[in-house]
């Protein structure tokens, strides 16, 4: 048997190619009720004004403040409290001359009244079993009323398509009374596991085998991206009926990702089966540590991601490729995983003639982004990949990187169900 | 009527006061399907080794070290290949001297042999129907070969309590056979409004009312923050049908927070129900802005959140004070907000004689921290909270601060339901 040769690319012309076949996602109208995590198919547009009508500060008297042209200390002038509102209590009283009304928080304010005093700064009597106030300075006209449309105009774009709705967002939205909401439809992301050695998670562990743990990475990695998973099992390591099984899944879903079975192995029969797909495949051997047999190809419409069968590379095959695939059609405008310079906390003296991608965390020292490495960076390590929270990239080197480098980083927990950083 | 007058606390005597008050979490075991995004109650342990065998880490062949002693450059040694095996598939020969194993990535060292070469580092014929290689070079006992436990020991702790769930975290949950994980029960959260401007969200606005967008901010919250909401509606501004009403739902949950009615107006009826429901009042004015009206009670051995009826006065109060108490109760070790430095973006020239929490958001520049003002920091402005991911902290102070200062925030969107920062 020989050995196939593949000319690998560099990461961005991988990531070139694949842009070509980014497809634009679809809408659907959900309640409010269940949006948390979506992102918006289409602007956040003012309703109403905000607020729709004038309305009080604070808790106080609502009068003219013509009526206070005299006023001065030791001089004060008297206003007979007419009506008692309440936030949501519309007033009836029309303010004449010397009138006020007693007012809440968040309260309309009366016709003909054009001023709010506090509570804090106006006395209070009764005399005969009527309510009055004096007040010993003079007031402004619209002194202390948030003026109809003075925050929001009617009409105005608040929030843009694409956005990720979270709770301020929320509040946006019931404000206006966005009862439905149009959000971006989540692509279905079909997953293939492939290779005889896998057993499921619930079965013991056997000679020369492990537990499939790939497939459900993947489905965790869907997920949070914001795209819906359908996991299909695992392929046997046989060429016809893993053809039929990917080419019918192929047709139930927007993109498909295999595990597995895309390297130049005696077993590896994801190349095969693109073939007998008549896929194009994009490139199938990328200058990239871990994932440089990761493979992509588009068939009948749809693109296909074959990534490796290593966790780590499996991993990292997803969240370069897949992910901004997937964020595209969800309608995020920042596709990209955040891209952020961060100091290296320790040493790191391996070399590559590939542009490496290195499990790693971040933290924040006194505003300063510091990147960790998350484990022993052997690509088949699984266990550093639970404490990943970023891949630090290192270009093709011959000479390692040390503490206190200069290094970027990929944020993998940000901008992708959250906003973070923008 | 006399207007209360309350002395205020600061912001960390009011969270000492309330940590007293923090209760533990409890656990329940959920399939592994549906474990995304909640949090660990038990540390996940190595249930085997990893690897749970020898295995190669290459396609190549596996065979005696000590059968190539002899072995140099022009003097090839020469091993007969008496079984191919891929990952899955058990070696059934016992490797015998001059016999080697054709072997692919990642399955099971056969017997007697103690190392594997590289496809491309030896050269294959046949003769007579019989397979063959010959290696040119020594091999040591134990080369390219991922030994049983050299990843990872049975019994090891991998991943402590508390961890948020997520794609890497998942992988080693299957590798290690975790069908079911036990994980942190969300505290149940209920939620009431008060105040009978409020109109829901599908209701067309009428003259001196708003629709009610705190409780489904607050609702959105809680499940950002990893718990469950349960909203009870709104109250009608009226003591006794609202006592009742309190009480009741102060059974079927673990935390109550209601919005509005905290403040001193001549509606506000909670600090009223809170003497009724017997409830000791940990505070009630705390020195920051907004939300210095927020009210902490306990009762009925439960916690109370009053919360301000202003929006950015109850987002931040929820985000300052309920946040830290359900994250505790998730089983998080890190129950409060991510502060970290930052460069501030713009002058904001207020003064405040509070502590000041403004809705902001932050960018990486350079790997720096920077925090830019998310709109006009008016209390009442409900649009500046979709675009807030972190809270600016601004001491009281008699000068405001400038562009460039160093300033405090507390990033919303971070170690809430992902450990971005650690």
């Amino acid at each position: 048997m020989m050995v196939e040769i593949r000319t690998p690319i560099s990461v961005d012309e991988a990531i070139n190619r694949l842009m070509k076949y980014k497809f634009e996602g679809t809408s659907e109208t959900v309640s409010f009720h269940v949006c948390d995590g979506r992102r918006l198919a289409e602007p956040i547009v003012a309703t109403s004004h905000v607020p729709s009508f004038d309305k009080s500060p604070y808790d106080g008297f609502a009068f003219r403040s013509e009526d206070t042209a005299a006023a001065k200390e030791g001089k004060a002038i008297t206003f007979e409290v007419v009506e008692h509102i309440g936030a949501g209590t519309v007033p009836e009283k029309h303010i004449q001359p010397f009138q006020a009304t007693r007012i809440m928080t968040g309260a309309q304010i009366p016709e003909g009244a054009d001023c709010v005093e506090m509570f804090e700064k106006c006395e209070e009597f009764t005399n005969d079993g009527r309510s009055f106030i004096t007040v010993e300075h003079q007031m402004k006209s619209g002194q202390n009323i948030i003026a109809t449309g003075s925050e929001v105009k009617e009409g105005s774009v608040l929030i843009e398509k694409g956005t990720f709705i979270d709770p301020g967002v929320k509040a946006l939205l019931a404000t206006f009374g966005y009862a439905e909401v149009k959000v971006a439809k989540k692509p279905v992301v079909g997953v293939l596991a492939t290779g005889t050695e896998l057993l499921d998670i619930d079965e013991p562990l056997e000679p020369g085998k492990i537990r499939n743990s790939n497939a459900y990475m993947i489905c965790s990695q869907i997920e949070r991206a914001g795209g819906d998973y359908q996991y299909y099992g695992a392929l046997p390591d046989e060429l016809d009926s893993s053809y039929d099984k990917m080419k019918s899944t192929l047709e139930e879903v927007d993109v498909l990702i295999t595990t597995g079975g895309v390297s130049v192995g005696d077993f590896d029969l994801i190349p095969e089966i693109y073939e007998k797909l008549e896929a194009e495949v994009l490139f199938n051997k990328v200058a990239q540590r871990p994932g440089s047999v990761t493979t992509v190809a588009h068939a009948k419409g749809k693109l296909l991601f074959g990534l490796s069968g290593n966790p780590s590379a499996c991993f990292v095959g997803f969240e370069l490729y897949t992910r901004p695939i997937l964020q595209h059609a969800l309608m995020n405008p920042n596709i990209f995983a955040v891209r952020a310079k961060a100091l290296l906390a320790e040493d790191f003296p391996k070399t590559n003639p590939f542009s490496r991608f290195v499990r790693s965390y971040v933290t924040l020292e006194n505003g300063q982004l510091h990147v960790h490495l998350a484990g022993m960076d052997k690509s088949n390590v699984v266990s550093s990949l639970a404490r990943t929270t970023s891949l630090m990239e290192l270009p093709a080197s011959e000479t390692g990187v040390k503490q206190g480098d200069e290094v970027e980083v990929l944020l993998l927990h940000v901008n992708e169900r959250q906003n973070t950083f923008r």
